[in-house]
């Protein structure tokens, strides 16, 4: 069988976790990483060669699919149209209110292109979405709830790291259990994120730095934990180090519902990840496997993980799923 | 939007679980339901007409999905075939080792008749397949556990009510909760269908039985039993009219594995069904609606549940979809 030929753009987290995954995936080879930085200061894990981003269209010819491990905010919005030109790309956007924007950019492009682009793949926008969409369909009387965590939250603790006086910090984000025992019971509870999830927060403080007004400045922080049960606790630079370093992440969705006789039937999804970025690169690299599939099909445009066929994702044969998976 | 015009095949248990599936989907028109016994002793709960099978080729063109709600042994083997000669149809044959032939027998009719026909649709096989294939590609350093239960097996319950002295009877498949809790560890445990689970029974004996032997009967029954923890108990007629009735299932299936730093991670997938015909019956009728969209798509033939994006399963819009559940 032939080999799909990976490319990572962008070597941060996500990008070392896609790395792991085109590893671990006998029917891929790992070709290149690029990156906007001067390849020669890094050193790819996997020993594959460090490219500069500028030199990305001479790989043309190739590398099959370029796996997109920038933000959201400011590289994939313009990455995945630009990159989609030359190669099949997946990418993990997930600014959920422009997502039909970007969906269309990209669509535009790769239908231009004769390329296969599978936009906003992961957990969540993806795994956590397949789930919302299959549990409505299957059980159209009912209630879904997504719970986060317990995890790290980026965002979170990136706006603890801008208050003064914090040397270190993570913000966790922890599912409420008796929300999620409301969700279970069938009941149907309105239940908001605020309900959902509390926000713990470790912070290592400067030298000197005034706890309390720490404290209040989290907690009374607009958007981030103003509207939240927030939790602060202080921690030393030691404790930050041993126990607060990994990205373990996850989360839950259920659906409860009743079918016509008032029965309850409930279903639900969950993920316990020790490391977000790792998994989140196995799934990219599953949706890899897919664009070659629906490229093969004679498919060009932007597809979301609700256009494809989970026989895309596997590198076994119809004959074989049948046989070992079904 | 034009509704789907379904027909339902069959109207024991499963038959009246998509019936309430069909009326409770609102792009759903049930149109009739067929039977192989006198219609006129029947009568069907939604109020549609119940129609001799002999007389199903006059719905051409009136029906456009029959759902089709037999048993797999006898009833599927022929009827899937012949009715898609017909019709667009779903059925969910379970008798793992004959799919790869059932599905071929299925694929000969449906590509000369330009037909599109689901096989093997439910929860197992069904969303406990799906949840499988997904699981072990993005995850593929693991080990897939599925665990079945707490619930009524049928087949078990039918091969108690044989024995001799047994007036009433039924089994519950019990998921051994320590194995689960081992799956869920991530030591890759080799558990077998036994290590998972236990059997337990509830039995109404006929008046003067010898319940030690029936007991000895049930727990020394091959292939049935005897390789399982069993229990049996002894109930009233009142007990299990009051207790005994409902045909409660479930499941899980549950992946552990390691990405390439051997950090754990964990997918599980939970199914609690208050009525497992009712929950299958919602199933059969979201990959009716699967089947009109791959015609639709100029598609004919057998596929399976791999073979279906789940966008297709849903009745909204591409755009409704990415703006509501991505």
């Amino acid at each position: 069988m032939k080999q799909i030929r990976i490319g990572i753009v962008g070597y941060g987290n996500l990008g070392r976790g896609v790395e792991k995954a085109a590893v671990a995936n006998p029917d891929m080879e790992l070709v290149a990483i690029f990156t906007r930085r001067n390849p020669a200061t890094l050193h790819a894990a996997s020993g594959v060669p460090m490219v500069s981003l500028s030199q990305i269209e001479q790989y043309v010819g190739k590398v099959d699919v370029m796996i997109l491990c920038g933000g959201s905010a400011t590289d994939l919005v313009e990455q995945t149209p630009a990159i989609t030109k030359w190669f099949h790309t997946i990418d993990s956007f997930d600014t959920h209110a422009n997502i039909p924007k970007h969906f269309a950019a990209v669509d535009k492009v790769a239908k231009a292109h004769n390329t296969c682009s599978i936009i906003s793949c992961g957990w969540d926008p993806g795994l956590f979405s397949l789930n919302r969409l299959l549990m409505e369909a299957v059980l159209p009387q009912g209630s879904t709830y997504t719970f986060w965590g317990e995890g790290v939250s980026q965002g979170h603790s990136d706006a603890i790291r801008r208050v003064e006086g914090v040397a270190k910090g993570v913000q966790y984000t922890v599912p409420v259990e008796a929300a999620m025992q409301q969700a279970r019971q069938g009941t149907n509870p309105a239940l908001s994120t605020q309900d959902k999830h509390i926000r713990v927060c470790y912070v290592v403080p400067e030298e000197g730095a005034d706890l309390e007004k720490i404290r209040q400045d989290i907690v009374t922080m607009p958007h981030y934990f103003a509207d939240y049960r927030t939790q602060v606790h202080f921690i030393s630079q030691e404790e930050f180090l041993r126990h607060h370093t990994a990205m373990p992440h996850g989360g839950t969705v259920i659906r409860t519902g009743t079918t016509g006789d008032d029965t309850l039937q409930r279903i639900e999804f969950q993920l316990k990840l020790g490391s977000n970025p790792a998994f989140t690169g196995g799934v990219l690299a599953a949706y890899a496997r897919a664009a070659v599939r629906l490229s093969q099909e004679g498919k060009s445009g932007a597809f979301t993980v609700f256009d494809v066929p989970f026989g895309y994702l596997s590198p076994k044969s119809s004959g074989e799923l049948m046989a070992e998976l079904l």
